[in-house]
């Protein structure tokens, strides 16, 4: 069978198995999630081994520290993935919610109701706990999945997807609403990307060369982003001392990370008295600052920046800062180098936090909070499937809920179109 | 400058513009599209005149009647644009709702806001009245749009759009927030869908042909649907005089539209009571029914259906019938051939209509009332700018709020991530 006819196969099937995920019942879910989170934590050592192949072979083909971290299913990597997969079970179940309903003149009821989206095709590297999440999610959300990991993480990825089959099958349910693509040459992606008739959704994670990849070949809705050069804005009215403590949180918690701080822009006014204090806190933790013209005149040690510091995305302990003679200006910087991901405003004003809050259409706008904090988990959103810089859809943090799409219903007592 | 040039400079102007209409106020956006209204209805015979000119040639090539009906801006279309546009200014504003706030437990509130969704480009055939529809549908919900209508409707087209243009300058607004495709070389519309970084959406609107083209060159998300195969399930527990009425209506009310009655399903046990009624009082009506074998058991005189019927749009006289022994083998039926446009169910029964509503997934589904009701207007979504019978970002009818998204608002007060 070529890789063509192995991928229709596989997601045809998967089609199939989506009508019967769509109707299963909110407690069969969670009992089928509840069940792999149990096998997962008592077949720990079994993982372990398989991942312990792909993490010896991707040493040998000489992948980075870094990568083989990612790669790896350490007992801490594996106990968060199962409390992620215990807290997906508990949640409420979004299939079959009526989140509207209204009565027309000629007493027609009119609403909608939450229903699965069908098939969704998660394209991901490395990181095999994503198997076991995106997995969880989808079901959750009453739909089918197919995984298609990374080649390096192969064996482990093949683990967790026997688990979640076992489970299926152990319920009486078609295991093909889990279904992990087999092939791992890169035109098993090709021929996935256009099967529009199978899959209704394809959720790529990963970097940037990935995300393009699948993008620019896809005749199925893609939802992703790219990057994440988020912003700090602050205001000539900031409550400085907190203007501190949010640059230093959103750019040295975790700087590897989509929503770390990647420029600060200051307002003018307040830029002699505020980037002496925030500098010298930054470089005791650590960070190197590339600075505008006007700030270095202010702080003398900053490196001087260049037109690429406004677009890069360092994920590192460097901050471009740049200082802007007004709001406007800040948000005209942020709408031409940002990537619509977060910004954030420190203010005390009423007046310009109710502005920036107006005006800046990224996916989450901030006021007096770090940008760390755009997470679905930390919003409330519950696990997290990905992020959305792309406006169809989903835009930020993406949820359960982000995994269906509502259906118009009408209660009709015999009504015709006059 | 090249057809390639032309479209990207045209693209990149609208995008620019598209900041504009973002930031317009309600009360401009509304009283924008009350002075266009005034100026169509005032200037009609002007509109009428260049009008002429491609009906004109629409003749002269041969166009059929049907066609130069639908080119044609009568002073009944004209009457219709108007009311419609003044409608529109009436909507409520979308832009700035906010869907939903809530709290987190470490006090940050978070919440949804409404925004644009920034260049819609809308592709569309012969009828020059969706140029008025469309522009102010996108404007309203605060989007630039380019506006892509065929060349039959170039004159008509370039008319309506000039109207736009002065009333924006008038109000000192960008004019580049509407605009035209100037090039009626199908060529243009292949560089418009590669260019993801200035537009946001693509709506196609016209037949199936136009549609597959565009889905199947865009980069960029495109909302559509293809066609409506619009079902029928008379359940056992009908009221069948009821049934009746809705399968006239459904039929004959205005055969070639997309949410006509094209299949009927009818359960066995009372097929031998309801079948000759519903039959005689469609052919009464000239409905010429194609029916299955066992249908045709019943009333002689139908035309035997063949496995074609079941995936036909007729958008015609002619219905297709069947006989099912359950509503499974009739959600079945649906499932396999409807087009996940319009499905309506008639009973008396809790559990069935309860059943239908639930298994059913296309993006309408009735209790008890016409498909013929499936439709923006009656839904109380004022205009419609299409339907979506894809699952990703709308489902179903297509009003204002379709044209919008939601990005993440944060309320804090220092909060920053542990």
């Amino acid at each position: 069978m070529s890789i063509r006819e192995e991928i229709f196969d596989l997601a045809r099937i998967t089609h199939e198995a989506a009508a019967e995920a769509a109707k299963l019942s909110m407690s069969v879910k969670s009992a089928i999630l509840t069940e792999v989170a149990r096998k997962i934590k008592t077949q720990k050592e079994k993982l372990q081994q398989e991942n312990l192949k792909d993490v010896k072979s991707g040493k040998e083909s000489g992948l980075s520290a870094a990568m083989i971290d990612r790669l790896t299913l350490s007992d801490k990597v594996i106990s968060q993935t199962v409390e992620g997969l215990e807290e997906i079970a508990a949640f409420p179940d979004p299939v079959g919610e009526i989140t509207g309903m209204w009565i027309r003149p000629n007493g027609m009821k009119v609403g909608k109701m939450r229903i699965p989206l069908g098939v969704i095709g998660i394209i991901y590297e490395s990181r095999p706990n994503v198997t076991a999440d995106a997995a969880a999610l989808c079901l959750k959300a009453g739909n089918a999945v197919i995984l298609r990991g990374g080649s390096e993480a192969f064996n482990s990825n093949l683990a967790i997807v026997k688990l979640f089959k076992e489970t299926l099958k152990e319920f009486g349910v078609n295991e093909d609403i889990v279904n992990l693509v087999h092939t791992t040459d890169r035109e098993a992606i090709l021929h996935l990307l256009k099967l529009e008739e199978f899959i209704d959704l394809i959720i790529p994670r990963g970097g940037e060369e990935l995300i393009r990849f699948v993008s620019e070949n896809s005749r199925i809705p893609v939802i992703k982003h790219y990057k994440g050069v988020c912003h700090l804005y602050v205001d000539e009215f900031a409550d400085q001392d907190m203007a501190v403590r949010i640059a230093i949180n959103g750019k040295t918690q975790r700087p590897g990370v989509c929503n770390a701080l990647e420029t600060m822009l200051v307002h003018k006014s307040i830029a002699r008295e505020f980037l002496p204090k925030v500098s010298s806190e930054l470089k005791k933790s650590g960070v190197i600052i590339r600075g505008c013209e006007e700030s270095r005149h202010i702080v003398e040690w900053m490196i001087p920046a260049t037109e690429d510091d406004w677009y890069a995305e360092y994920l590192d302990l460097i901050l471009a800062v740049k200082v802007v003679s007004s709001m406007d200006e800040a948000i005209m910087h942020i709408a031409k180098y940002g990537s619509l991901h977060t910004e954030a405003i420190v203010t005390k004003d009423y007046d310009a936090s109710q502005k920036f809050l107006r005006e800046v259409n990224s996916s989450t706008v901030i006021v007096n909070a770090s940008t760390r904090m755009s997470d679905g988990y930390v919003f409330g959103l519950g696990a997290e499937i990905g992020i959305s810089t792309t406006k169809i859809h989903a835009y930020g943090p993406m949820g359960v809920k982000d995994l269906t799409t509502t259906k118009f219903i009408v209660l009709g007592e015999g009504q015709i179109r006059e």
